[in-house]
């Protein structure tokens, strides 16, 4: 099935063991750069640069859903996907995920305010996390939506990586991984609707098809993401020019 | 200047006039069938076209201001207009102003389920609003902010269309005008913000002139909107095969 080709999706179960078997074989979990993150295997500067390069992801996130909200004619609808902004944004006195990204960011010794600049962001972060706003803006609804599916699969990534982070990373403190705590609670019951979603309104096996393809295009960006950096900052690929470099001299490795 | 062109925009100060001047030439205050629908010279199914056209309008808005905040990267423009969605969808137990208008429909003598699935709008109507939505989507952002900027002018309509309504038709309950009194407060907040910030961002003569284009064309799109009901349902223009027919034995002539 790494092919994306399916035998049967003439059944909501089907659709929906099909994606679990997605996740399975492609969520960014699996991606080596998470297992060297998750175990303590960076060093600060690599940790820096992952979370700098997400933030990229987490500022465009409300972007995207957005997008998709501006698309949806259902004001039910509508008012369900909301949620996800305000969860992102924030509103009043809620700072939102994307504030506690940029505390995290903080936490590891990244400047916030070039955090927010986005200077130093890798162009294929950009590129991918584009395409994915590009996705949900342009494509039919219900692939729009599916896209979102990953979360069906995040809280096993965050359960894995707040203890992990926790105990490898001197510099990081429960503070700091207050957004994937809060995203425990919420990447499931986002998932769940969209799950649902999905089941209901894939009434055909074309439909089907389409909507396993959304959540292969969406593991697709988180792990293009990873590639990159693991390529930039592991690997030795190089660094692009413009992008961020790890000031060495004031990073000690993390405690193994 | 109702051609559309100004001797001078070089200041913040200069464009607000002009701003001002566009809506005391072009807003829809103006409109001969606001002129008949405030002074209680319609009938109760005029009313109700009335009512029925303008929640294609109300149901759309959300969906252009989610359109706007998917395009802006900054948070704290996202956050300010987010509150817009907010105020027409609701969230949790707050209905928002879809809902009041719904309520107004069903008042003045409508199916609420007729009304949701939009099958009476004028042809019309639906360009005209589709075309808003898609300026907001399309258009530099400083436009599509300044496509909201008609809201700088709707407290007066308001302040005239509130007793109006109550006074001369006796169909027309205080539930019924809950809408135009909760945008009593939220127009102004509204219109403050997008003023303040096309006065900030329109930093060049040019940016002022489309900032002045983008008001003019919304005012085009709400007046357009009353073209079309005072021709299919007060000119005796005709009702398009498939938009709203009143039903008239039903309904009386509202007291003069």
């Amino acid at each position: 099935m790494t092919d994306g080709c399916y035998a049967a999706l003439e059944t909501a179960d089907q659709l929906e063991a099909a994606l679990r078997e997605i996740g399975a074989e492609r969520y960014h979990i699996l991606h080596p750069f998470h297992r060297l993150l998750h175990t303590g295997r960076l060093d600060q500067g690599q940790v820096q640069a992952w979370a700098l390069n997400r933030y990229y992801y987490q500022s465009r996130i409300p972007m995207k859903d957005a997008a998709l909200v501006s698309r949806c004619e259902d004001r039910e609808l509508r008012r369900e996907w909301l949620v996800r902004v305000l969860d992102h944004d924030g509103i009043g006195d809620q700072e939102g995920g994307i504030m506690r990204w940029l505390r995290l960011c903080e936490g590891v010794g990244l400047d916030p305010a070039y955090v927010r600049s986005e200077a130093g962001i890798l162009p294929a972060t950009k590129f991918a996390v584009d395409a994915y706003v590009r996705f949900v803006r342009d494509r039919p609804l219900l692939e729009a939506i599916a896209s979102s599916l990953t979360e069906l699969f995040a809280p096993k990534i965050h359960e894995e990586r707040i203890p992990g982070l926790l105990q490898h990373y001197p510099f990081v403190s429960e503070e700091m991984v207050a957004y994937f705590r809060r995203r425990l609670d919420q990447a499931p019951r986002d998932a769940g609707f969209a799950l649902a979603y999905v089941r209901e309104h894939a009434d055909t096996p074309e439909k089907r098809q389409a909507v396993a393809e959304a959540l292969i295009f969406k593991c697709d960006v988180l792990w293009a993401q990873l590639d990159a950096l693991h390529h930039a900052y592991v690997l030795a690929g190089g660094v692009p020019v413009g992008a961020f470099v790890p000031q060495g001299g004031e990073l000690g490795r993390a405690a193994a």
